[in-house]
């Protein structure tokens, strides 16, 4: 793995030799973690044409060894308690006599930002702009492996949920359960919170578990993300509690797995971004659902949860091989509930059997 | 409670005139709940002179009456989807004609910040320099309240961890336990993550539970804090396992007690912020414990886990009268293991007791 995260190190380098910059300072966690493989809280990297240095924050526990725990492979430096890993970094890009440093606009803040021009008067900063967000989207085959062993750990976790008890649990302690489940299966832990929806507020995106108790004859939309070695997957699933699901539920399930089935389906590489939703939303909105404004359909997952692309109605750019994204319509009607079904796939072109689905736990309508 | 908030929202116009801005856009999280009392993922506020407006990210789901359920008491817009909320914030500035506008520069990307410039180049742009952060020091009652019930839940978690049976079981599995007794007894959720470290991990600051097992004779650290409604407590302690600890166990609790309790004692209104760090220090120093660099003994709590004071022996600032801080030196011997006991007290003066104990478990040498 350590080659993988030199030769991620050597494309970087490569992009700031062509955009004319001596040097990089990475402060972004994902950014970091994806450099380095390892993701101390406030670390920052310095990537200068031959040299990589880690500045670690003062308050990190040291290992058994007395060592710190994080930068066995990297050169690194330890900040004075209160220094910001940010400014000690730039002040030892000064002392290597950096001239031109890339930094990441979108991370630091304006404080932060000025603290370096301060610090390091003779460096001229420049703006990363994304540059190794970029370089994250088309995934390695670690990445896919750590990918797909998150989707299993949901897989799991949401599968013993089926098997349980529901009526009379509240949204919250359902919630924590999944969560809890995820952590013992391995993951690190919940990508985001667990979100439980039951009855009326069923089919919601982002519904944050209230108090409100599962009961009979209810919907019950479960979206739940697991993050392994910092790779994050999302999942969501809409079932029916009782025996028998009413007709309307049948109805608008079925609309809502046709609609994320052409989703899928529409995923492929050279695909313009905002396909996928064109292709599920004309079948919901034929049926009369109309989202306003419209939830992008799906997004780029990886060591964010939420990372490029965007596959919403204005995202034109083209999907690539091995681009892990979801794919998550819903319809929620107001003070009815509704459906959303969600996976995590990869891009894969045709001759490699189409799009790759990671999340394979079942979207038929279980009646629970 | 809405009065309140409306008297810190006052407080801060009165900052605003003195400084010379027409308005502040707020876009730290735990800022806009301490002004508004909700604290809705990636919300900005915009306060003018007359004016109070939420500006709310187009993700949040909507309530059960359909209405966005976080701007009951406040005038809000919701964004379109990826539209900054700041950027929003700053648009709806710039057609109230506000020409000063102070925005915080310390939570604001750089990206960020020059978008706000570029939409609305009418407006000059100040630093808000972290005035909410300083009226956020000194406590009201509701927010002691809080604190009071956060401290419960927290003590609560632990009396029942001490009760069962440890020997066995993992960090990990013990350090989720508590997490999930917290949020049992109504905790928003942990504070941070749960620390518990046994063994030679025992007595290190910010430890990340390890699959390691708890063993008899071990020193047990654990390290947790509850959030009820935005508001953290912290609370470590530093337990021994089996029948009977060691002479050097012994030795080394009592110590770490005896430095704990000065530190709290030299607590007052009217106290340099090092003091109570010098207090306990000295103690610890004493006895041939020098800390190299000294981590702070402590700092004040509140919407956020770690915000001013800072009670390290660098800060000289005086200490106000209803300020909830941290008290909590350790000693860690590295291959050995060690003790760390930390209390939240809020600090008040002698003729009303003297500081007040929120985390009131124990801090005897318990042998479980």
């Amino acid at each position: 793995m350590s080659d993988a995260h030199a030769v991620r190190r050597e494309r970087l380098r490569e992009h700031c030799s062509t955009a004319g910059v001596d040097a990089a300072l990475i402060s972004s966690p994902a950014n970091v973690r994806y450099l380095t493989g390892c993701a101390p809280c406030g670390a920052t990297l310095l990537l200068t044409r031959d040299r990589a240095l880690l500045a670690l924050p003062a308050d990190l526990p040291p290992d058994d060894t007395g060592e710190h725990p994080y930068a066995v492979e990297l050169a690194h430096l330890v900040t004075a308690p209160d220094e910001d890993t940010a400014t000690a970094a730039a002040a030892a890009a000064a002392r290597l006599r950096v001239r031109d440093l890339a930094v990441e606009e979108g991370d630091l803040t304006v404080t932060r930002h000025r603290a370096i021009t301060a610090l390091a008067p003779g460096i001229r900063l420049a703006d990363l702009d994304g540059a190794v967000e970029r370089l994250r989207v088309v995934k390695d085959e670690y990445e896919i492996a750590d990918l797909r062993i998150a989707a299993e750990i949901a897989d799991q976790a949401l599968g013993e949920l089926l098997e349980s008890i529901l009526v009379g649990r509240t949204e919250r302690h359902l919630a924590m359960e999944l969560e809890r489940r995820m952590i013992d299966h391995g993951a690190d832990g919940a990508a985001f919170p667990v979100s439980v929806a039951t009855g009326t507020h069923s089919g919601r995106a982002n519904h944050l578990p209230t108090d409100r108790r599962v009961e009979e004859g209810d919907f019950l939309t479960v979206a739940l993300g697991a993050r392994y070695r910092g790779y994050a997957v999302c999942a969501t699933r809409t079932f029916v509690i009782g025996a028998a699901p009413a007709a309307w539920q049948v109805e608008l399930h079925r609309l809502v797995f046709e609609a994320q089935r052409a989703g899928r389906e529409a995923l492929g590489p050279g695909v313009p971004g905002n396909a996928p939703d064109r292709a599920a939303r004309d079948i919901l909105q034929a049926a009369g659902h109309v989202e306003n404004p419209p939830r992008p359909l799906g997004h780029g997952v990886g060591l964010e949860v939420r990372e490029a692309p965007g596959l919403g109605p204005a995202d034109m750019g083209k999907l690539d091989n091995r681009v892990p994204v979801t794919v998550g319509p819903g319809v929620h009607l107001p003070g009815r509930g509704g459906v959303r079904i969600e996976d995590t796939l990869v891009v894969r072109p045709p001759e490699e059997g189409g799009p790759e689905l990671l999340t394979i736990t079942t979207k038929e309508l279980l009646a629970l």
